[in-house]
């Protein structure tokens, strides 16, 4: 399908003639190459998703551009999204098609927040980004399980560097950024400090242990036990983590004086928590004078609760942090200069991609398929049986 | 009985000779005119505190003063102290007397850490104090329970504001520094904004109402539910509070809307905390965006308890306040500015003295019934008899 013949066929008035039916007929057609993963209302993921094919994008009106998507991943909260229960709420979109799925009639949420795409047409008035760039997004729930879209310049951030794999750039801009800024904006801390998290295995807790190794820090890090430790153990110190301990380990009185030694005694005063419950209250008291404890998540759905001395006596701090307020709250030139460094580390391999599989819609499946593939990876997903983070990838409807 | 007479008594020469028989029998004479409420280790302390006479002090060493103490407070973390519970530790105390309790072989901790002092002679290379002047303490734990003290200049701040009560200088450092610096310390308020607090009937609670009022900002004040909730609404009331609830009336689900009328949807960013457990739990959740909840007491004894979803997408920042701390870490010119403020507002009665009881030890009553007389009051404040503050006046034993 060549570029140009693709585009002469998403004129305004082509697309005012496509009805319902027309447009499925379109799903193998050269005329509608587009697809996207949409929900017209809040519900269980493996009830209310559904593709939707849409023709080819028009050219992008002044300060937009027009974005191919090379991968995208499906994170957890992509599903509280999707349930209605996620803070942060995607908009509708009506401009998909003239009727059906994705028309005024009929909007839906475009599913999606964090993607890596590339530009392929500038509108105009849109500086320093061109055709072929690569590009991460800064706003929220874009919609970026497409295979295009249409968004605003200032929506997104080139990737400065070259020599990245997709799935670095698909990946980039909510858990390393999470855990960049988690080791930045609480404490000043110097090389040789001390940094203590739970759920280290999580996404942002390996690339903490990564991030915190690339500044010289020490981190210690708290897992669930599980019967053979050795795999787990051996994967956080290879990427980097300077001891690795397990919750029941809190239980244990001489920890204390073991983390005392390791540390010649110097006060640890940041925690990282995704946890909540006893194992963090436990993990609080580890903290020296002026420490402060942040919290990114509450995996084990239990309340934070901290004995009121320690924010006393202690001058303990509790935070929370959210990416996506950063991002609300912080500069363009600090968000560019944030990406910049992540691409860069992730480049020099000090920031390693997640383990991922990587699912691909097919251009040649209907939408009736395709539907039914997102549909049982959500359920999938659900029952646990993927470790991995899952990276989608949409194909042009058109080929 | 004259200044001079009884300095020239005080010589270090005399005061070697002095043996503890020959100590308890000048409790009544002109030669040991001060007496102390002190105690040789933590306990209960209705069995450990003990009233020790001793002589008058020497001059005072360069960039000290001698201080006559006027009114001291029995504040609720004394109880602490003298419990050995208390982070802030007192320093031994061995040069009362040559022999017996509080000597070099019987060391003793002098109680009390809170007071309101005259000065009674200046040291040389101390400047900013003279003769009469009254002040208040800048450090902890400096043994306010005593006739007279020998402290470092730097250790106590003059009281700028002549008309004030001795009542209002000796409660001057501990409860409305803590008022003050709560309002001011975490979030930056403008006039017409909402401040919200438990335990407001607390000493510190009525401080928070009359300071706040003061700034004209508005307070929603918690206290418990009782049979007749009139005289303790309308006292509060009175003080400047805005509105005052029950802790029942977290429960009930109109509150809400209740509030979000009375600020007129304003989001309220500052909530003080001394109670902790489940109410303080229902207040955090009143919060708005951005807000921080200040927690300077636990009188629930149950933990703090927050849903990690309030750090994360509202992004509440939880802190402690300790006075102590405070002072520790801010300048010596911060300070006094603090308690000029405050004595201005003390002076414009804008701050009332807290409702108290004095305690009078006499001149004429021996150690042994000083001794008892203060562990009764002790046993009666445990017992809850006093809803007043204890003010301790402790006269000389030489009259």
């Amino acid at each position: 399908m060549s570029y140009f013949h693709a585009l002469s066929l998403s004129t305004p008035m082509l697309s005012r003639t496509i009805t319902r039916s027309a447009k499925r007929s379109f799903s193998t057609s050269t005329a509608a190459i587009n697809r996207c993963i949409v929900y017209a209302q809040n519900g269980d993921p493996t009830q209310v998703l559904t593709a939707v094919t849409y023709p080819k994008l028009p050219s992008p009106s002044p300060n937009t551009v027009n974005l191919k998507f090379l991968l995208s991943p499906i994170n957890p909260a992509d599903v509280n999204t999707i349930e209605g229960v996620y803070p942060s709420k995607p908009t509708h979109t009506s401009n998909l098609n003239t009727s059906g799925l994705g028309s005024k009639n009929e909007p839906v949420f475009v599913g999606g927040n964090e993607g890596l795409a590339q530009v392929i047409e500038v509108g105009e008035g849109v500086e320093g980004l061109q055709k072929d760039d690569w590009v991460v997004m800064d706003r929220p729930q874009l919609g970026t399980w497409s295979t295009s879209r249409n968004v605003p310049s200032h929506g997104i951030i080139r990737l400065p560097a070259t020599g990245l794999t997709e799935a670095h750039g698909a990946t980039m801009t909510v858990n390393p950024t999470t855990a960049y800024n988690m080791l930045n904006g609480f404490v000043e801390l110097q090389e040789g400090d001390w940094v203590i998290q739970n759920g280290a295995n999580s996404a942002v807790g390996q690339l903490v242990i990564q991030i915190a190794k690339e500044r010289g820090l020490n981190t210690i890090n708290f897992v669930r036990s599980r019967a053979d430790m050795n795999p787990l153990v051996q994967h956080l110190e290879r990427l980097g983590a300077t001891k690795v301990l397990t919750y029941d380990d809190l239980n244990d009185k001489s920890l204390r004086g073991q983390i005392k030694e390791w540390t010649g005694g110097k006060d640890i005063r940041l925690a990282l928590n995704c946890v909540g419950g006893e194992p963090t209250t436990a993990m609080a008291k580890l903290l020296g004078q002026d420490a402060h404890l942040v919290s990114y998540g509450a995996m084990s759905k239990k309340p934070l609760s901290l004995p009121t001395s320690l924010h006393i006596f202690k001058n303990l701090t509790s935070h929370g942090f959210w990416q996506t307020n950063w991002s609300k709250t912080h500069s363009r030139t600090e968000k560019e200069g944030l990406i910049a460094k992540l691409a860069e580390m992730m480049k020099e391999d000090t920031i390693k991609a997640p383990e991922h599989t990587i699912v691909t819609i097919g251009a040649q499946q209907s939408d009736e398929e395709a539907t039914a593939k997102i549909r049982d990876l959500f359920a999938e997903m659900a029952e646990g049986k993927f470790g991995k983070k899952i990276l989608l990838k949409l194909e042009d409807t058109a080929t």
